[in-house]
Parts: structure tokens; sequence; C-alpha cells
């Protein structure tokens, strides 16, 4: 899988780990082996989500690390391949929940900035990167906001819960809050790791223009450039956009979030300081400015 | 661990792991669990031989990964940690063996080079890095040589067997040609990686400098230039010029190599046909100058 700053490789092969089960199943298969949909090139199998088809048999399913998928390929071109598959899995459900936490705004308690990450993450690392990150930025500019001037409207930060299982809390999030959706003004998600924000992305009226440029003027010396495409809200926050928020995105630079992302290196040693500084700052600029800012970021 | 590109922070920091279990409990530990001796930053163990020192009582040892390691230090920082080990080990014994080839000399069949690496490797990885590639190379310049033009002395390729349990195979080597040790004019090993050769050292008598300057005429568009320390022969070689043979050091960069070193990654795709081929270049150069030079390599 080869390396984007946006990630753009992973979308296309992921279908490997996705379908690849219910595709291979189609074609006769008795099971499936995949190349790892990570970048890194360690002895890890890169873990995350698939989904079986329906009506069609379940076989099962794995995936081997780069280094591993290398050697059976040198394998398979001297010969045939025998391979045993001994795989455990589990089958308990559990509850999970969305925490959430606010600064209540002095002048418009009900206006919403909607902030936030997921809780969760893939069981092998310890989750410091995907997504321990965002929850600890979109935590501590909610609190540096609210230290230091409380903002006109209110700030709520939501840490979704079951995001690795299919977006479980934010679906569940949405769906309670579409009949007011109006009184979320907009939202952001920071979920791609600990990487430094590169660009800002919005999916919003051409009102709240000025809105955006106020917050371009102190991200730019930061590094941060006006992205060229909307802002889609990423996974769990994007379930808002679906139901009509308006949404932006701060994105980061995740040139190697797929070394890490579902993989056991998923540990806090991965995050910088540097960066986890420069992202804060990003984070309060954006929810400070649009807590603060009197006109809407609605769709015309 | 700090990175070098001879490898120099490996020697004050393997003692932790070599001794730690004997030096822990003569202060009364029953366990001892060591930060890994690597440089990496992934979530593996970095393993390698230890010692227990007689008439102290033998203590559990094992590793934890980096990552694992600052974990820990972080909930040292918390307060009192409690760990338990769950450690199991095998105490098999084995037969190895040296596997040796030999291009036969023209003129001095009896005079030998010897040059090698070892076959065993640390079971974690495959060991394409520690020590296939020394293997590799070694008989890939016996097999150039001999396809191109048969030396006036005779190349003898060895491949050491247990150097990993503490040069066993070497040592036996270098026991069983005490007696006949002048027969072997020099010696050089493979076994710090695939990085390319970046110096050339030696530990040769001064009649032999007109062959050394005619190898660094060849090396020195390969990036190669002429040590300012002696060399040692390696591991195993270095047991037989205990014994007085001559022997050459072709120095490798090493800088990754502790990434790789007794890990799991250390596999192929580690190892650059790039490298790989500036080392063959510098180990036919040692060899058929070495086995074609009419001179002695002795001391003086």
């Amino acid at each position: 899988m080869e390396r984007f700053r946006d990630g753009a490789g992973y979308g296309p092969a992921v279908i490997a780990r996705a379908d690849g089960a219910s595709l291979a199943a189609v074609k006769g298969a008795s099971a499936v082996l995949i190349r790892s949909i990570g970048t890194d090139s360690h002895r890890f199998a890169h873990t995350g989500q698939m989904r079986y088809r329906p009506d069609i048999v379940k076989i099962a399913a794995a995936a081997l690390s780069n280094p591993d998928a290398d050697q059976i390929d040198r394998m398979l071109k001297r010969g045939p391949v025998r391979l045993a598959l001994d795989i455990q899995t589990t089958a308990e459900t559990g509850t999970s929940y969305n925490v959430i936490a606010e600064v209540t705004g002095s002048e418009r308690p009900d206006e919403y900035i909607i902030i936030g990450g997921h809780l969760d993450s893939w069981d092998l690392g310890t989750g410091a990167v995907d997504d321990g990150a965002g929850v600890a930025l979109t935590a501590a500019a909610a609190d540096l906001i609210r230290q230091h001037a409380r903002p006109r409207r209110s700030i709520r930060v939501v840490f979704f819960g079951a995001e690795e299982q299919g977006l479980t809390g934010a679906r569940a999030y949405a769906a309670a809050h579409e009949d007011n959706i109006e009184n979320l003004i907009v939202g952001a998600e920071s979920d791609f790791g600990a990487g430094p924000v590169w660009a800002l992305a919005s999916w919003t009226g051409q009102s709240a223009l000025p809105a955006i440029d106020a917050m371009m003027q102190v991200m730019s010396p930061l590094g941060i450039v006006r992205h060229d495409k909307p802002a889609y809200g990423g996974p769990d926050v994007g379930q808002l956009r679906l139901k009509g928020m308006p949404v932006m995105d701060l994105k980061q630079d995740g040139t190697d979030y797929f070394d890490l992302h579902h993989t056991p290196d998923d540990t806090l040693d991965k995050v910088t300081k540097e960066h986890m500084r420069q992202n804060l700052a990003a984070w309060v600029t954006f929810a400070s400015i649009a807590a603060n800012w009197p006109g809407s970021f609605a769709q015309d």
C-alpha cells in the first residue's frame, strides 16, 4: 500500500480486508489470507474491520504481516504452498458509551460547536494514535478555552464509543440529535493520528467565510493552508453531517499513519509534543472562533 | 540505546541483558525484566544471549520492547507497579555443524583464505540480516571467483554453526586448526547485517601493505575508506585471530542493525540489492587479491 499524506492509499486497499472473505467464498475458497492493509515493514498483522456479505458462506479470514506475505510470495514462485490456519475468535458483545463534556456558552448556551474523537481503539496497541491523540487534543482545546474566556456558544466535546465496530456511537448520537440538528452549529473531529495539521477544509455556507478567514489568519503561521476540497467531518462527526450539520476538517499529515494504525505499534512513543502543540493551537483556534462568531455556518 | 554506524552502543548496553539476572539476584531480586537492548521502537522484545554467573541463584529474566518499557516507566512515575511473569523456556540441546566449501587453489592449494559467516540465527526472525546476508555474500564471492579465474591459493568458505550460543562452531574450528594456523593466510567474516561496506581494516604484517593497497584501489570507488583501527576478525573468524591468523574487516554501516538484529523483523525485505552488490564487489576484491597475492599477510 502506497503512502500518501491524506491516506489516499487506504480506501482502495482496504477492500481486500473488508470484503475479501465474501469475494473469495464466491469463488470457492475455504479460507482467505491477505497481505496486511498497512504501510509498515514489521512482523505485525494489520487488523481492522471486515464484513461478511449476506447469503454468502462465511469463511475464515486472516491477515499476514507484509514481510510474511513477501515470504509466501517467494515460496509460491518455487511451487505450491500449503497453509494451516489456526484462528481463535471471540463473539462477545458489550455496551459502549459516548462520553460527553461541555463548556456552556455565555450568550447562546443552546447552540453547540461539536468537537471530539473516539474512545475505543483496536486492541493490539494502546490506541495512542487511533484515537488517543484526537481525544486528548479536543479535550485539551475545550479545557484551554474554558480556562481563558468563556465562549458565547457552547462547546461540546464528544468522545464517541464503538467507532471501530462501525461508527456505532456516532450513529446513535446523530439519530438522537437529528430533530434539533440546527442547534449544532458546526462540528469537527480529530481522528487521523498525531501528525501536524496541514490544511483546513470546510463544508459550510458562504456566510461563514469571514469566520474561516479569521481561523486561517491564526492557522497560517502554524503551516496550515486552506484545503481545496469540501470537508467531510471524519467518520464519527460525518454522521452528523449526513443529518445536515456543517463540518470542518483539520487535516493532519498521515504519511506514517498506516504504519501504526491498528497495529501493536500504536503506542504513546509515536506521539510527539511538537505535533500535539501545533494540533492544539489549531483546535483552540477553530473551536473558539466558531463559538464566538455571531453568524451562521449553515448551508445557504 | 544510541545508534552508531559501527554499533558502538551495543557493547555497553548489552551488559544489562548478559549479566542483568545475576547482578539483580545478588541484590535480592526474584526476577529481572529489562528494556530491550535494541534501537527500534516496535512492540518486539529484542532477544539474545544471557549468562548466569556461577554460585549466584538463577532468577527468571526477560526483556520488554522499548514502547512497553516506556509505558512501565510512565506507570512507575504514578506509583508502584506489580508485574506477573509467565516465562516458558526450553532446555533442549542439539548438534550443530560448520559447513565448509572450497575453491581449490591452482598453485598453493594448502594455503587458505578464510571467508564466511554463521548459519544459525536467533529464532524470532528468519535471520536474513544476522547472518543470511553474510553467508550469501561470502558464498557468492567464492562462486564468482571460481567461475572467472581459479585463484593461486585456496579460498575456504566457512559457515559457522551455533554462533549465537557462544561461538561454539568457531571455537571448534579454531581448535581444530591451531596446529597448522600458518596455512590460514588471512581471514575475514561478514556478520554485521546487510548495510554497505564503508571501511577496510587490517591486522596483518607490514609486508601485506601492497596487497591491501591493491584492494583499496578497487574498493575506493565503492565508497570504502581505509579504517584507522586494527581489524578484529568478527566474532567467529576472530577465534582464528586469537590463534594467530591475520584478519581483515570489511566494516559495514550498521546504523539500523540493532533495529533488526535478534527481532522478528530480521527478514529478507530489509536486505537491498544495491547494498548486497556493493558488498559482493568488496568481498570478491578482498578474496581474489588475497588468494592471488604471492606474499605473506603474517605479522612481522
